[in-house]
Formats: C-alpha cells, sequence, structure tokens
C-alpha cells in the first residue's frame, strides 16, 4: 500500500510507535521555533532541563508579538531571549524583524524537515513541502533537547483541488471555503494533506496561506507536496539547494478525501467572530468600515500586500476608512519599499506599520467601540482584537483593499465594475527574496554568552505528583468553543507577564469570569467545567500553567482542543471527558470527586473514572491518554516528569 | 525706538494691554492647533461653551501620540476629534499622517501669524516667523472660540548667532548648547529671539529644531527672522505666497543678549535625566548602547532622517543594539520611501515604524530595565520613557546613528576617523515636499457633522466659586523642578483616561506617591507644596483639572512654570509663591489655613496673602495674578468663568 506525503516524513522521523490512526507515535523533530510571548517559557524549562546546548539540526527564536515594546517587560523579555539563543546556539530574529512563521519560511523552512513551533500557525511552511506543528512551549522545550515530539497519530485527509483560481479569488479564498465546509471544529486531529491539479497552479505563498489557516479547522497540520513550484520558490530565496521533491504515492490510502474545485471560488469573507462564519463578500456588500488591516502570518507576505498597493496605486481610501498595512517579515517590507510600494501606499492613506504579529492578537490598532473591522488576519475569536464587542471580519488583502477604497464592504468584482480602471493585481513572486540581512543573528556567531534576565523574568512553577484523591469545587462552567484567548488573554497589558506566572494567573479566564482567578486561589483545589473543544485556538501552554499555579486540579469537558489537551497533561491537570447529559447536569458550585485511587487509575491505564457530585449522584468521565501521557500526568506534568526521570538517571530528555 | 520681531507681530495681534515686560496682555490668535491628547478636552470644552463654529482663521486636529491605538479608547478618542473637527470645522490630520508640529510645520505654519497649541512645543514654527505659543487646552478652546490669549509680556531675549555650524555639528547642539548655559529653568518668561549673521546659514527645518527644543529651557516662545531661505522652504512646501518678510527692527531693544558662535560648536549630548545635562559627546564616549531612536518633533523630519540614512547605507547597526526610526510626519516617511532611504534604512537593521510621537511619551520601544538609550528627542525627564530607572541621553541624529554603528556613545568625528569612508552626511532638503496628500481632512469636506463619542469620552467636570475661607492639610510635600509628567504621567496606560477625567485622577502624582490621590480624595480639600519651577514641562492642563478633581484647592510654591501657573487659574487653583525658608519648614501633614477672605482678597488684587500652619506660625505667602486671572480663580476656573460671563450676557466668550 502506497504511502500518503504525511506518512512518508514520519516514517522517516519515527522513534516510538506505528503510523496507525489514533496511535501514539514519537518522531524526531529537525528545527524548532519560537516566539516572544512563548519563548520565554520555553527557554526558562530548557534551562531548567540543565542542558548546554540545543540539539535539533536548528533552532530560531523570533520577536514579533511584542515588537513596539511597550512596556519595559516586553524589551527584557527580547533581551532574554537574545541572550537564551545566544547562550544555547539558536538563531535569533530582531524584534522588528517580523512574524516568525513569515521569517522561517523565508529563511529556514525545508521541505521534507520536521518542525516543532510553540505557536499555533507553526503549519504554515506545510506549505513548501514541510511537515510543522504547533505544540506547548514544554513540548518544544523538550524537542530543543534532543527529545521526541509524541503525538496520536493524526486522521490524514485528501484535500484535491481542481482547476484554477479565478479573478479576485485568492488562497484566503480557499481556506476560507475550508471552513465554510469544515468548521472550526473539522480538522481536529487532522491533517489536510492538498493534492491534485490544482495545486500546481498556485505558488508556494498562497499554498503557506492555506496550510497557515489550516489552523482554524483545528487540524493538526497541513501539507502540500513540493515540485516546480516549490524549487523556483526556494531558489528566489536563494535556497535552491534545500529542494526534495515529495509527492504522496499514487495509491496512498487516506482516511477521508475532499474536493475543492478552484475555479468555482469567489472571494469569501468570516463574519464575526468565528472564522467559520463564512459567506460570499457579496452577501454582506454595504456595510460601513472603520478600518482595514493587511498584514499578519496568513497574508503578510510580500505577495499578499502587493496585489493591496497595486490597487491603492494613484487612488485614495475613504477619509473615514482608517487602513494599516503591517507587513509579515522586514524582508518583505524591505522590498515593498524598495520597489517604490510603500510610498504609493502612504499616498493613498495607509499607515504603514513595522513588521509585527501586532493588531492580529489585539496589541495596537484596537477597533474603536461598535465599529468594523476588516483584516486579513486568521483569526477574528471576540475579544481578541483588544475590545469585548468587537465586528472584525476575515478576508483576503483584495478584499480588504476594496472595502478601504469604498468606505464599505464591496465584492472587488463589482468594485472593479464600478471603477473603470480597476483590474485584478493578480499574484506575483519578486524575482529574488532580497533584504533585512541584518536582523537574524546566528548561533555562530551570538552577542551574548549568558542568560540576562530583568525583574519581570521569573522561575518556572512545579506540581507535585498526582495524589489518590481528587476533589474540590467545580469552579467555573464554561460553554462550547471556549479559546485560549479566554483562557489567557493576550492582549498587551496581559501578555507582558508570561514570564511572571504568578502575576499572569490573576488574569486567568477573567474574560469568562473576572472572580474566578481569586476564587481559585481561595479554594483548595477545584475543577473547570466545559462543552466542546475546549481550550481551542492558540498554542499558549500559560493557558494551562495558569490554572495549574491557581490550584485547579482537572478539567470535565466534553471535548478538548488537541494542543490544549497536551499542555494539560504537560501541565499535571487530569482532562476528563463527559458526555453532554453530563455536562448539562453539573452546576457551578457543585462538589466534585474523583472516587478512584486518582494515581493508582492514571498510571495503571484507567480509562473510565467514575465522579461523585455533590455526595449525590455519579457519573463517568473517560480520560484518553497514552501511557507516556498517564505517567507524565501522574508526575506533576512533564517538567517534573522530566526532571524525575533525569534525577533516576534513565537519561532523560533524549529518549523522554 | 524700535521695536523686536516678537513686539511687532505682538503689536500686529494685540486687543488689550501695553508691550511691557512683565504686563499682560490680550493677543489674537490667527491658528490653533491640538493633539489626540490634549485635544479630547478642548474640543468637549469647545462644545461646552456652546459655540456652532470655529472662530480663528484655521484650527487643525492631529492625532499623533496615540497613534498605535493600543486601547479602543484611543481610537474612540481620534474617532471623536474627527467629528469634533468635521462638526466645528477644523482640519483633521489622520492617525499616523505625523506629529502635530512637523504637519502643521509642513503645511500651515505661516510667517507673521499667531498660533496657540495645547501642546508645549507648539513654538516649533517660530523657526519660520511664526509666534507660536503653547497652552493648557481651555485656552485654545477659548481662542477658539474668537477669545483673546492674554499672557504677561515676556523679556525678549536676542540670542546672536555667528559663524557656521562645522563638520559633525547640527542645529541641535545650539540648542543643546543653550540649554547647557542657560538651563532648564533659563526660558521662563522668555520669548529667544535669533538673529545675527548665523541665522542665514541655517535652513528653516535647523531652525525649528531649534524653535522646538527651545521649550526645555522654560521658554514661553522663541522665533526667527524670516529671509530667502523661509522663502525658500515655503516654496519647496508649495506655499511661497505665505512668505511675509519680518525682521527685528535695527534699532530693536532687546531685554537681555547672549551670542553663540556656530563654529565653535561640537557635537553634544544630553545625560540622563534632564535636557540641560549638556557634555560634549567626546566626554562620555565608550557607554554601551542597548537602543538608538530617531524621531520626534525636533529631529523627526525628512531631513533629519535622511543624514541617519546616509550614514547607513551600505553599514548594519551593531547586533545588540536597537535602532528604531519613527517619522514626524507620512510626508517625511512618504519621501524617504519614495527615494529609497526607508529600504536602505532597513537593510542596515533598522526597525522602521509608523509616523507617531510614540515612544517620545513613552509609549512603545521602552528600554530595557538597566539599559541606555539614545535618542534624537527633547526631553528625557526621568520616567518618562516608560520605565523607571531609566537612562535616556539626547542628541542629534548624526550622534545617534554613529551610537548604532558602533553600538557605544562615540563622537562622530572619531568614529569617521574609525572608518575610512564615513563622511559627514551635510543637512539636505528635498527638492519638493510632497506626499501624504490624503491625510488631512479640510473643513470644508467633513466627513463627519455630528459628534461621535464613545463610552470613555466624559463630561467636564466643574468647580465651584471661590469660598471666603480656604483650610486644609498640605496632602503632598514635593521638591523643585516637578514636572506635569510627575503630576499626571503620559504613560500609555494612563493618557487613556485623558477624556475621563476621575479615573484618570487616580493617577495624579503617583509618581511621587502612589497613596496621594486616595489620601486626597477622602481629605476635604488640601494643599500641594512644592519648591522651584512647579508643573514644568508638558502643558497639559489635566496637571491641574486632576488635581481639581480630587478636591485640591491650592498649590505653596517656591515658583511656577508659566503654563502650568495659567493652568491653575484655569482649573480655580490658588497658586501661592513662598519662599525658600517658609518652603523648608513646611512639613507634609500640616494644616494650613488661609488666613484672609480668600474670595474676597482674590476679587480685590490683594498680592500677600497670612498663611497659618498647624495654627501655631505664620508665612507670607504671595499672588502674582492679573485682573482677569483673579477673576477667573474666583469664579471656580476658566469654564465657570466664561460661562456665567455668557450667562450674564456680557457677551463672553469673544471678549473673555
Amino acid at each position: 500500500m502506497g504511502q500518503t506525503l504525511t506518512e512518508k516524513i514520519l516514517d522517516d522521523h519515527l522513534v516510538e510507535g506505528e503510523l496507525e490512526t489514533g496511535e501514539e507515535i514519537g518522531i524526531e523533530i529537525d528545527q524548532v521555533l519560537t516566539q516572544d510571548t512563548t519563548g520565554t517559557l520555553v527557554w526558562l524549562q530548557f534551562e531548567a532541563l540543565g542542558l548546554d546546548e540545543v540539539q535539533t539540526e536548528l533552532a530560531a527564536q523570533y520577536c514579533d508579538h511584542q515588537t513596539y515594546q511597550f512596556d519595559f517587560k516586553n524589551t527584557d523579555d527580547h533581551r532574554f531571549l537574545r541572550s537564551a539563543a545566544g547562550t544555547f546556539g539558536a538563531y535569533f530574529s530582531r524584534p522588528g524583524n517580523g512574524i516568525c512563521h513569515n521569517v522561517h519560511k523565508e529563511n529556514f523552512a525545508a521541505p521534507g524537515k520536521t518542525l516543532l513551533g510553540s505557536d499555533s500557525h507553526t503549519p504554515t511552511p506545510g506549505g513548501l513541502g514541510q511537515l510543522a506543528i504547533g505544540s506547548g512551549g514544554l513540548d518544544v522545550a523538550v524537542a530543543m533537547g534532543g527529545g521526541a515530539y509524541y503525538i496520536e497519530m493524526p486522521e490524514v485527509v485528501n484535500v484535491r483541488l481542481e482547476g484554477e483560481l479565478p479573478e479576485w479569488a485568492t488562497a484566503k479564498d480557499v481556506i476560507l471555503e475550508m471552513l465554510r465546509r469544515l468548521s472550526v471544529k473539522g480538522g481536529v486531529s487532522k491533517i489536510f494533506e492538498y493534492t491534485g491539479p490544482g495545486v500546481e497552479s498556485l505558488s508556494v505563498p498562497e499554498r503557506t496561506t492555506i496550510t497557515n489557516m489550516g489552523t482554524e479547522l483545528g487540524a493538526t497540520s497541513s501539507i502540500f507536496p513540493t515540485d516546480e513550484k516549490t524549487e523556483d520558490y526556494l531558489a528566489r530565496q536563494g535556497r535552491e539547494d534545500e529542494y526534495v521533491e515529495l509527492q504522496p504515492d499514487e495509491d496512498a490510502e487516506y482516511d477521508d478525501q475532499l474536493t475543492i474545485d478552484l475555479s468555482d471560488l469567489e472571494p469569501l469573507i468570516a463574519e464575526p467572530s468565528m472564522p467559520d462564519n463564512v459567506v460570499p463578500v457579496s452577501e454582506v456588500e454595504g456595510v460601513d468600515v472603520d478600518q482595514v488591516m493587511i498584514g499578519s502570518c496568513t497574508n503578510g507576505g510580500y505577495e499578499d500586500i502587493l496585489p493591496a498597493a497595486k490597487m491603492l496605486e494613484d487612488r485614495s481610501i475613504q477619509p473615514d476608512t482608517e487602513m494599516i498595512v503591517a507587513p509579515g517579515s522586514k524582508k518583505a517590507s524591505e522590498m515593498l519599499a524598495r520597489e517604490g510600494w510603500t510610498a504609493e501606499m502612504m499616498a493613498a492613506g495607509v499607515n504603514y506599520s513595522e513588521a509585527t504579529c501586532g493588531a492580529c492578537i489585539g496589541i495596537g490598532h484596537v477597533p474603536g467601540s461598535d465599529s468594523v473591522s476588516l483584516r486579513t488576519f486568521n483569526r477574528n475569536f471576540e475579544g481578541r482584537s483588544g475590545i469585548e464587542d468587537d465586528n472584525v471580519y476575515l478576508c483576503s488583502p483584495e478584499v480588504a483593499t476594496a472595502a478601504a477604497i469604498k468606505g464599505e464592504i464591496v465584492d472587488p468584482r463589482n468594485l472593479a465594475e464600478e471603477l473603470d480602471d480597476l483590474e485584478a493585481p493578480g499574484f506575483e513572486l519578486p524575482d529574488q527574496y532580497e533584504g533585512a540581512e541584518n536582523d537574524i543573528i546566528t548561533p555562530d556567531d551570538p552577542v551574548d554568552d549568558d542568560l540576562v534576565k530583568g525583574p519581570n523574568i521569573g522561575d518556572v512553577p512545579l506540581k507535585d505528583e498526582l495524589d489518590a484523591d481528587l476533589e474540590g469545587e467545580a469552579l467555573l462552567k464554561m460553554e462550547d468553543n471556549i479559546t485560549t484567548d479566554h483562557i489567557i488573554p493576550a492582549t498587551q497589558d496581559i501578555l507582558m507577564y508570561r514570564s511572571n506566572i504568578p502575576k499572569l494567573s490573576e488574569f486567568t479566564l477573567s474574560r469568562v469570569d473576572d472572580t474566578f482567578a481569586q476564587r481559585a486561589l481561595d479554594s483548595d483545589g477545584g475543577f473547570l467545567v466545559a462543552g466542546e473543544n475546549y481550550g481551542q485556538g492558540s498554542s499558549r501552554e500559560h493557558a494551562a500553567l495558569c490554572p495549574m499555579y491557581l490550584g485547579i486540579e482537572g478539567v470535565l469537558a466534553q471535548s478538548f482542543a488537541r494542543i490544549h489537551k497536551a499542555n494539560l497533561f504537560n501541565f499535571g491537570l487530569l482532562p476528563l471527558e463527559i458526555d453532554e447529559a453530563d455536562y448539562e447536569n453539573i452546576e457551578q458550585g457543585d462538589d466534585i470527586e474523583v472516587v478512584d485511587d486518582v494515581a493508582e487509575a492514571v498510571r495503571s491505564g484507567q480509562e473510565e473514572f467514575t465522579v461523585r457530585v455533590n455526595d449525590d449522584w455519579e457519573l463517568t468521565a473517560t480520560l484518553d491518554a497514552s501511557e507516556r501521557e498517564r505517567e507524565i500526568l501522574a508526575d506533576g506534568g512533564k517538567l517534573s516528569h522530566t526532571k524525575k526521570q533525569a534525577d533516576s538517571g534513565s537519561g532523560a530528555p533524549a529518549d523522554d
């Protein structure tokens, strides 16, 4: 039987398990990446593991979320990260050099390699045949130490592309169509492998827009085969020698399949406040637009901004619509500036920003109250923009720019009819990607050889081994689709405490109930209760670490998002699945008691747990965990586990 | 007797009083400007005055401090300001279009006109012969209503310039030399009038660097005569028809005079943390530099950034020194981008920002802890950068860029010797200033005709008439040189409450004593006690408004900064001067009682007040106030006063 492309790369990196869907496998990691809001903790954990040097082929530390450096803590974090990269042997991308996914794609992403990153959009380089997975930072720290990365073998789904995109339809519309069909839960435990004759019509940057935003499907990863377009892209980046041809076998068997005819696509838009609220742009025409933003790891490349610049040439945006362009990388920004496009956009009325994630996570250019913002980003979760009652739409650069020209949402095809001389800008790659040559500090030529810790950079908290008894109050009951943005918001006033867990924990779930953190601290242990898909969204492990710090012992949910569930194991919180009826019956404030000897049951592989509620009625909850995950959980989390292994001389973390 | 240039312009605008030093005069205002952190209150006050339309020749509203919009309140403020400009007939400069002083200079500044602005660096266009004065926002609101602006006739000081600047010395070094000689108190109640043969060697942008930073001398304003250079500059801005020749009479008599031989100047630098801590750069060579910033209203023009770009061409900055360039205007930024300089700077490693005041007031790019930042800005007051224990140096773009290249402070003359091919970049104007044509909304073509107030935009608090009795605790005793940054910090977490006085007041004097605001609220009235030069720095009227909101009734100080003293009158707080011995004897917590019938004494022109301390000893304090200021004070501040006049049918505010 032939192999899928995913299976080929996994096979090539397999150190434990078998490639059977749902089975736990351990894979070797070639490259890791971290960014500034998750990276501080990664390096503090790496330091705690006691190793001298990064063991992966390549590690890269980016500074992209906090490039505005609104607080000295941000600047101190960047200085610490530079020192950690220098001390332990990683590449360091300077603040202002751009978003990790964009810069990694330009400089390091390589077909056939595995990449683990402490950011949920790590799958971006799947667009050039790299198998890239987002994880909690602790997994990244362990991988940097040479340890394998463990994951349940996902389903591999074949997304067969046919036809070619018509004018004004873009790669963004491909992934919006996927979200429209499958929803934000549709990719959980899946890898989407794009195949078919439509693939060759898409350039690598278009492919990476699709793989990047595959994260919003809940997918483990997304990947394209490699071909002449891949080789050509690498050549334009000056890295043609890294090209490897990678295709699935012709007789590969997939767990599932769907087909998208590119020629059927039209400009789409995700309405507030979920990326799968997708409708044709033509259905929402006429909505007044206050703000338009182009950028992010989804659509912040040179090739993404160029169409906007072309559309704006010799035009102006509406005076009551603000338009901000934040390039994804300084290389892209430098090329646009060198070719005159930056000046052209400024002339049209654009506010041109430094390269940053910024507004995508609510840092800067927060929409006004009761206003509408169109963004080329990947997420529009409520409140993520920095204001609770936001109205954020997601769309392509073309749709966003059309709205800035018109002052309202408009299908660019209709705008083109209205304005005689507005042509579809097409999608164009530069002959050569050149620029920002001074913005990556290499491990061969570091500027620091010792860690520099500012006063806000604290130690990593540890948890004790699991006890036999587990009992406490249901401190908070939540709905479906609670995101990690709900658990630990990523807005700027909070983000700066990412390296200071006691302070950061005060904000835990404050967007759901701002009394929660204090109630949890005042309680002696306790539980969270949630509906479906608990912990979707960003990979931030602080969403598990902070509840752990507050004394939360477990989460009862109808289902868990993949990365967050791994984070719960990694920080020693028991994730139990419950059915809908039991979910409905539990009330906030109920007393929850796990009747079994929990430590023993977890270690022994017991799947069903009896949970007694208010000493009154019982339900059965399920622990779906591998042997390895059970050991980690029982030991009090991965750091305690890894240290325990190391102390007992079992050679961890390399064989963790 | 001949007239100084200052006297000529004042004479031309005089509506009350005589041009005798120290006498109060009322002058007609031709132009006003406001920015986003002072402007919301200006327009709320203008609204409270009940007028329909701006009465000055020109009013311009800029959005420059909060361009990062890192809270929805910032974005809401910008929307409110746009709506106010549209409703009442002002120009509106969009967020991202640049710093008020830069944009005003480019578009509106005109020789011979008067300009009143609610920003302390309003004197900037003095460089092209405009008499420009910074004031509290309430004075601006009244001026917009057609009312005169009242001020004590300042001393006019002749600064005679001889010779020409040598290589590597710049206009920044001229004003640093002024600060070195005169200190931050040296210009209080003075207007500096630059004359002499050295003037013609300086272009208008160089002159405006000097007039801009004249504010740091405590000066009321600074002004240059106009000449061919002025005419040439206006022509390059497409405004040659606005040129007027303005020179002092040859036999003009000045109150004082000093001479600067430009050819004696060398690169200078202000050490932390006061702009007058000036030494030659060569004396502090070798200090490691973590951050270099180019921009601000002092040195953020096209002509200021161009030398930095030239120095960086084909070079790179040190990997452990970050360099951020924040242009002062989008026009400057667009020209630099169009000519390729932006790309060149990015290639060298520069993080290129949107046009903003930003970091100068602690918003963005806050230095790390225990680090050194070199900035081309005008102020380095402790903590202003956003971190308490900062080390901010002020210098020219050339000195700043040299430090980025070397990684440490270096006299650029020495760096030029070290690097064979580093030439002095000189100072160059563009043939034509062009760009950002879509970023100013004119009053003829507004996009709003009604005020749009977000939920954070509140009402203006009012104060009752002064009572006969004034007694309370000395709630806080402070040292010399307390700045308005101490009274109401301008850091971003606080700045966003500028339109929400109850919330903003919680931060009053928190940098001196964070228990103060609550103690003041809990007290029934009370006093502040300070040393010399109380209230220096920014013009922000919130520094008087917030203490008023907290119930403070008066300030006992050895001396007051000019703008802040006017603000105290305007918000109904009694500013009493005391001598040094009495200052030393008063303790925080003492009971202060003004023995006289205060309301009666203030209105009747009484200058000496008897103050009884702890019912134990007495001192004599002085109220130095004009008849008009006394009426305002007694009525409970200018807004109450102006409304009272209007209610009594006396035709205010036009004749206020």
